[in-house]
């Protein structure tokens, strides 16, 4: 019998890449207002309107379209062209339409895992743009549940939980946020596995359980995931 | 035994009022816009701008407020000030922590109904909006399950019959909008209450079904579904 009842990952960054979307149009508006303020003072002020954005807008491309164009008014006092504008929201609608690129083994994971234990996808952000990059990624198959959610708390898990009628140390989490896939699963009874990501923003960094922390494992890659469960069934991880 | 194992309903213009949101946002750009164009333009380049984007930026106040940046931009050829697209994202700001106000006797038809059967909501629009409206507005205890989907067609109607295990023919959804709550449900093979609000956004216009159509009843007010449903059990509606 399956140490687990579900296997869940996270998405973005976990199962295919999406930071470099944001990280390239956090480039452009840099490029745009570098002759106001330097990089810098623009990566700074865009993260403080996203974070006090937050509690209004949420998680997600229009959230982050939005305070991007915010910002841009702000540090401009204004001076900011209608086309500069314009380009902001063209910038959020490729965002939106961009290709779904894998990470690395990804599909061959899914598809060894799936044959043995239920998986379940669980995702913060834009309702429509999560469903159709599911949809675009063509992983939707092994999914028995997805699961969208407008953030990851405790909470939230163990809302999950129950909706699943699945006990807390039988729920596995994967994903690349120490702070939205791993911490609030741990606190919630889960295990967690951290499978860091080249780039993190900079509101999921927080820090790492302690070392030794029960049901808390680190990977390097996702490839790797299938091996560790079956260690964790086998009592030898 | 009563007919219908599940009651759902709507939730924007169908238990809390929302479309006044929505008119006065449009209201503002009109104003700020009518040294450039009249009201009636103004008001055609933003609905075709948000016909434009749904695909990408689908429902709710952050796409609205998008749509009503890129309109500005485009009907002012990228003289719309600094501080003007400021004050369209402080609008959108405003209608997302705007009082949840509630339709005339939803509360008591809720506790009603709540006693007898299972209640859903099923709202479309963005996430976090919907949740925090669900939870400002009291009414979250009345109900066995919420739904927030990216759009309501006959496919979603079908998952979610799905997901909670109820035939279409024991399926009843209560809601405001024709094209949204009442004809994908019929088609869908579910029950469907139509009650009218006062405003409708011109998206959510369709034909009603024609009169007699299985499945389909239209009432003023939603404190006359309670009698309605009593009806439809005993077989005299």
């Amino acid at each position: 019998m399956p140490t687990f009842d579900w296997i869940a990952f996270d998405a973005d960054d976990t199962l295919w890449h999406t930071e470099h979307l944001y990280t390239q149009a956090q480039e452009r508006l840099t490029q745009m207002l570098e002759r106001y303020h330097p990089r810098e003072w623009v990566e700074r002020s865009l993260y403080a309107t996203e974070t006090r954005n937050m509690a209004h807008f949420g998680y997600g491309v229009k959230a982050f379209a939005l305070s991007m164009i915010e910002t841009a008014v702000e540090l401009t006092e204004g001076r900011i062209s209608g086309q500069e504008i314009r380009e902001l929201i063209d910038t959020a609608r490729a965002m939106l339409s961009a290709e779904v690129v894998l990470l690395d083994g990804v599909r061959e994971t899914l598809s060894h895992l799936a044959a043995r234990q239920r998986l379940m996808l669980i995702t913060k952000g834009d309702l429509l743009d999560q469903e159709s990059k599911i949809a675009r990624s063509g992983l939707g198959e092994w999914f028995q549940a997805v699961e969208i959610v407008s953030d990851k708390t405790r909470a939230s898990y163990l809302r999950l939980f129950q909706r699943h009628a699945c006990a807390p140390e039988r729920f596995l989490m994967a994903g690349n946020s120490l702070r939205s896939d791993i911490l609030p699963v741990l606190e919630a009874g889960g295990s967690a596995v951290y499978i860091p990501y080249a780039a993190t923003w900079a509101h999921e960094i927080a820090e790492a359980p302690a070392p030794g922390q029960t049901g808390f494992y680190q990977l390097d890659s996702i490839v790797q995931l299938p091996e560790l469960i079956e260690r964790l069934e086998r009592g030898t991880a």
